[in-house]
């Protein structure tokens, strides 16, 4: 089973939780046990996990690398968001998520973030549903 | 097949190999190929895949990250963990393994590792194994 | 299914394009749907996801991550890598990519990169193709 997710971002570097998103469509499914695959689609975008609690959480990660990797670093890349890309590398594409009982399995603070690093933009999640054989 | 790891890490910032324990679950189920996930149920912590043979390397990426994110860098997160849910973004929480033969397929220095950020605490890691179908 | 692709790396940091041998197996395995795995079998290492169109970019990662883990940092592994350890935990040992329609689901920009941080070196990566049950 294969879900999209769309988002719009708002700002250049912002962590946008879709945890309830993915959740609903791991729901829907009817699969009770399996892996879900959450994929974004994108080269200067990726996808973490990490609390959902408390909202300067997300703040702190986001300004935090925008930090590390600054816009204005050696690069050569004339596009001029190199830092977005380095920054999609560090957080990762994807995250593989265990289901069981019908449900994602995370920690009680964990929540799933779409991780923008070049936005505002339109963009596109892939959520793979795959039940145990 | 789902199963849970227990851990109790020692100190703020450590790597600790959990490599016999993922093995020894995966040499129990009886399967012969298909995927292992390993996945930290915390916003702490996380997996990493990294060198098992010299201990000074554990002791290395833990420090350097524990440098290149500083406990008192401009966060604004109350708790004062902000370093902590950056270290475990930038190390994931989970890691993907294949099986095959019946084992783990690493490399000959490849080891599994729990990533402790904020400790020392009591932790829970999920270890689920999805055969071919 | 599971395959290798064996890889030459020509220089001590850098991005090696996969994303045709890896898209190759997916074509010759006739799986329409499923999961792919790919994983690099080594701890100076990883697999990443980025912009395949521009080559300045892959140069701008690999010149980025040298430059944020520098060689002569205070690492205490003798054998003088812990740099390429370190970056291998960043960018993680592997990638998991959706397949869909017999095709790896990438988005226009995606590619799949092998990164190499300690070569040159004769290095290896599992492919392992996992259908729908």
């Amino acid at each position: 089973m294969l879900h999209y997710i769309h988002i719009s971002s708002r700002t250049r570097n912002e962590l946008i939780d879709i945890t309830g998103r993915v959740a609903e469509l791991v729901g829907n499914s009817g699969v009770t046990s399996g892996l879900c695959q959450v994929f974004a689609l994108h080269t200067t975008a990726g996808i973490t996990i990490n609390e959902g609690a408390d909202p300067a959480v997300q703040r702190d990660i986001a300004g935090f690398l925008a930090t590390l990797v600054p816009v204005d670093a050696h690069f050569s890349h004339s596009e001029g968001n190199s830092d977005s890309h380095v920054k999609a590398t560090l957080a990762g594409a994807s995250q593989t998520i265990i289901i069981e009982g019908g449900r994602l399995l995370l920690g009680t603070w964990q929540a799933v973030y779409f991780c923008e690093f070049d936005g505002p933009r339109a963009r596109k999640v892939a959520v793979k549903i795959m039940p145990d054989p």
